[in-house]
């Protein structure tokens, strides 16, 4: 029997209608839905973009939970690979499905490399990145002319931003949550704040906009928050 | 009468089904498909994408030339926005398609600006960009857990892209053609040759990828090239 093929879906940002032609298609002809999840009993807002398009479909959960410690991590890829590789062995294809793009800090990357370093096919749908539909929704031009952007994780030391917002026309903060007390005495000595623009979860129902962000205190934030700093708008 | 609406529509890198449900609604529903186009002899790789969604839609081209004459630039912006704007004020709907993302380096965004000073509302639709449609086809992760990412456009002077090199886990370089050989230069003294990767075309139908770009030479490459340099690949 040939192997099955695993598919990484990047499924966008939030809006169900935000996502390629070429992902429902890959959706709709797979056997198997994989669904990362941080725990079982945690909701998948990438599943909730795409129930409507995946009816009667198998799911297989797979847990990646939300940890520093390198060991349990790893060990929970290797948990997820072993489960989707023996689908992959009766011939099955999988679809992986991955919020934003699959290459743009998902999980599903590290999962490819155990599953082709072992010898499998896999194959990757892009999807539209929050950063791009944060753009979109607040109207600001990430980049024009001769602008370099950078994108910057919430895993980030943001040690050397100063640094990084002097060389830089825009900058990308995405998950930024945890350091947002730090980075908004940065904007403000280096007057940005007016510059900045705090969307979350963008596209979903529940979006929110913050343009004053001096006032916002972190408690308000919510986990998918992105920042975008572009010194040309104001 | 109302006043109709403005969508800058991205259609993504080139494949017809790496565009968005919402893109092919949109472009369904309004009266007009505007197409930005750099000469009226040239084509439109951006046509190209949708023309199969937009049967006996009507067309308006308008003309952005390639050109660093700033006055040129800013005469055809206005020139296409008081077309755009006179469709508008008849009611009209408008959609004007842009390769890969409209907030990443497209010309929507200069006539944006006009439109939207000058009191019309606009949407934006956001696209997938040319370099996570690279990143998909070569299987490479453009940021994992603390990474940077920057993305450098062609226009930007690449003489500080020794400094950035140093400090980003990943680097993209948008339409490069014209300074291939400094950078060349470059990787080979930083010995990140092996860790570099050109894709030409990416999705269309003659793309190419290029792994060993040590023995490339410029004149191989089209105006459609972007280049990854990743220092956790090899």
């Amino acid at each position: 029997m040939d192997r099955g093929l695993l598919y990484g879906v990047g499924v966008g940002p939030g809006d169900s209608e935000l996502i390629t032609l070429k992902a429902v298609r890959i959706l709709k002809e797979v056997d198997i839905i994989a669904v990362p999840k941080s725990k079982y009993e945690s909701n998948s807002t990438a599943f909730d973009i795409v129930k409507d398009y995946i009816e009667n479909k198998k799911i297989i959960e797979l847990i990646f939970p939300m940890s520093f410690d390198k060991e349990e991590l790893y060990k929970s890829w290797q948990v997820s690979a072993d489960i989707v590789m023996k689908s992959l062995d009766l011939g099955k294809n999988i679809a992986f499905i991955t919020l934003g793009d699959p290459t743009i800090y998902s999980t599903f990357m590290y999962l490819n490399k155990i599953i082709v370093s072992s010898g499998y096919k896999t194959i990757i749908i892009p999807g539209i990145t929050s950063f791009c539909a944060c753009a979109a929704e607040t109207g600001i031009n990430l980049g024009e002319n001769n602008d370099s952007i950078i994108i910057i994780p919430s895993a980030s030391d943001i040690g050397d931003l100063e640094k990084k917002l002097d060389s830089f026309q825009t900058v990308i903060l995405m998950k930024f949550r945890k350091n947002f007390e730090e980075i908004k005495k940065f904007l403000k000595a280096k007057d940005l704040i007016k510059n900045t623009v705090i969307v979350e979860k963008c596209t979903m129902t529940d979006q929110k906009v913050y343009r004053d962000i001096e006032n916002l205190n972190k408690d308000k934030l919510e986990y998918f928050s992105t920042m975008i700093i572009n010194k040309r708008m104001v």
